[in-house]
């Protein structure tokens, strides 16, 4: 069988993490390495899906090409540096005409060797890609490699993004809780993090007990249902053992009838303009803890930060998301299609991955929730057994190169 | 002259800053290297005043003897390793029996050195022991040494803790503008920082346009009267010039006739509970785009990392801070007394600082605001010469010990 032989084109898709562009530094140096014996030339896509249809591509071959540095200072810089879309691909008989304009450009630029790297969106492009070519008689490799803060994808032990987050909600919580815990007045502070599905990353809040840190008074997640009382019983008997309570929550708690905590606010408080509020779920508990306990109280919410704090990146997270991201391109050359990369954890006393590679369709659209193990059978808190499972992620620090005092990033 | 020979006490007051615990590591060394010259031992007082009141005290000199490593792991430990308090004294004249109390326990642990690192409050409290012993007969050396994230404070250049604050936001910043970039639709990203009275901490946000880097498109501080008009017409201007748009803005922007913007949200709006929804000018001005131009928009607010952040602390920072506590303690050893350490700028080619100090009653209860000549004329950006001023001080990375993933913190 002849091998294909061809062009390379990768994009980026759906929110910024710290680690996103770490694995398009991965794909890179996998198609540097390939040394043209498949992949003549890498394309990169600007703002994802949009601007492959706008053939608005970059040479990403001659521009890292000899230049580690500039691959480093990629694996450096936060958010996606191709630019990201939001865009949904039709179904494939719905809107046939779409993928024939799609594979025009391809044969125009001879892209044999498509990457995708994005959330489960991205991968239904990656499946809808793989179903049309199945009945087309262009040949292209497709390959998915997934990244989200979230950790809510399907088919992998944790996804490239998801550690460098953790590490900051872990490395910001600490210092707040230090901040918090220097006055002797009885105060609730709440800590509002991201997750609107799945609480991986407020989850990531308690693994300062393992390391000799501190930890939150309580930790709530969307996977348990949230009580307004049982919360404010929490509360008190937490003041009752220390004056500075901490709370960590995540953005998507509901109650038992599956209506978020966060949507109470939003009926009936206006502005002078008549607009409702739309205050979070933070909001909503500190109003609260204020009419039941009636201490002093304060909400906040990390917001854009856990998703784009590059400089507090995990050098596990960003040595993976290279990996799996070189391991991509090792299996596109190998054959391997319509295939989303995932990582598998080695069981055994010592942290170890391997890249492995799940058809498209059976991940896209699916979201992970936290194991029921991880969380208390109170639900308030996380376990021992989920910090143990989290603390490998957010190991090391890259050594990020500052720049008069910044850190410095790349731009195409 | 006999030279004064005794203990040493010191404390920490008010808000949280990532250095206020350098200074504490100088007023350490100082009293280490002092060799027992003047100082045999020196105290901490726990939560600052509140421990002193109830002889709440550490032996720091026996604590950290001999143990450099302690020390640099208390440089790195953000927030008061003391503890705070906000206690505000009474004026000597009205309540002299409080002060007698005062003079009590310093006679009863024999301390002749008085250190109190803090902010305008904590200024306060040196000016008005200071009076008290004027009429006194116990002899006792009074020094302030300030810190504040704010910079607001007189008869300094700048303030410790200021240069590790405005690191964060310049940090944080550069990667919330890479984030906000990624994507082509038209978006208003509105940023809200600390800073009531000051907008030091606001005008820090656009210190990348120097370094290479990206900047916000404008920058409202409370020294520039606010006008709503003129705002919107403003983000319409930049919406003009591309699709992300990114405004900083101080907490304590204030209209030309005094009033807050972040009060105009605190009237009308109403939870459930009927409580006021106290949303800050954020909040305020997001709405107030929705409103006027209907783009996509949203705001946040940096929050309590702004002053804890001590992992992207400022070398700097950090190594003024520990300077200035140990040149307090050099002072008061050479019979300085009553004084409020200051950071002077030598003026030259090259940044460089000499540590003053200015009569803590010529100091406390005032507040620097942003030089006029850093605001543009039209009060929507600072000027270059406001990020020259502001790039030194940012300067540095610490190299931060980890444990486990996790920055390493000291607790007493």
């Amino acid at each position: 069988m002849k091998e294909l032989f061809g062009n390379a084109v990768v994009g980026q898709s759906g929110g910024p993490t710290a680690a996103i562009n770490a694995t398009l530094a991965g794909v890179v140096r996998g198609v540097l390495e390939n040394n043209k014996k498949n992949i003549a030339k890498l394309y990169g896509m600007r703002n994802g899906m949009e601007g492959l249809l706008a053939e608005d591509l970059i040479d990403l071959s001659a521009f890292f090409e000899g230049s580690e540095e500039k691959l480093r200072l990629l694996e450096q810089t936060p958010a996606a540096a191709l630019g990201s879309c939001r865009l949904k691909l039709p179904k494939p008989q719905e809107n046939p005409a779409f993928f024939e304009r799609l594979v025009a450009i391809f044969k125009k630029y001879d892209i044999r060797f498509f990457f995708y790297i994005g959330g489960n969106d991205s991968m239904d492009t990656v499946a809808k890609l793989t179903a049309y070519l199945a009945s087309s008689d262009y040949e292209m490799k497709v390959m998915g490699i997934p990244k989200t803060i979230d950790n809510d994808l399907l088919g992998t032990d944790h996804t490239p993004g998801y550690g460098s987050a953790a590490k900051y909600i872990a490395v910001t919580m600490q210092e707040i809780l230090r901040d918090c815990a220097v006055y002797r007045i009885p105060a609730v502070t709440i800590v509002e993090l991201m997750g609107r599905d799945a609480g991986w990353l407020t989850a990531a809040s308690a693994v300062g007990r393992l390391t000799g840190g501190m930890e939150p008074d309580y930790v709530y997640l969307p996977e348990c249902a949230f009580d307004l009382d049982k919360f404010i019983a929490d509360v008190k008997a937490a003041l009752a053992r220390h004056p500075n309570v901490v709370i960590a929550v995540s953005e998507g708690v509901r109650f038992a009838n599956g209506r978020y905590v966060g949507e109470g606010s939003q009926s009936g408080a206006t502005d002078k303009f008549g607009h409702a509020y739309l205050a979070g779920v933070g909001k909503v508990l500190e109003y609260a803890v204020r009419d039941s306990i009636g201490c002093k109280v304060r909400s906040l919410e990390l917001s854009l930060p856990q998703r784009c704090a590059a400089h507090l990146a995990s050098e596990t997270d960003l040595t993976e998301s290279a990996g799996v991201g070189k391991a991509a391109v090792l299996a596109a050359c190998e054959g391997i299609s319509g295939e989303v990369m995932a990582i598998d954890r080695i069981p055994g006393k010592t942290y170890a991955v391997a890249f492995a590679h799940h058809p498209a369709s059976s991940v896209a659209n699916g979201v992970r929730k936290v194991n029921p193990e991880f969380c208390t059978p109170e639900g308030n808190q996380v376990t021992d057994s989920f910090c143990r499972w989290l603390l490998p992620l957010i190991q090391g620090e890259r050594k990020i190169v500052f720049q008069n005092g910044l850190p410095a990033h790349l731009t195409f």
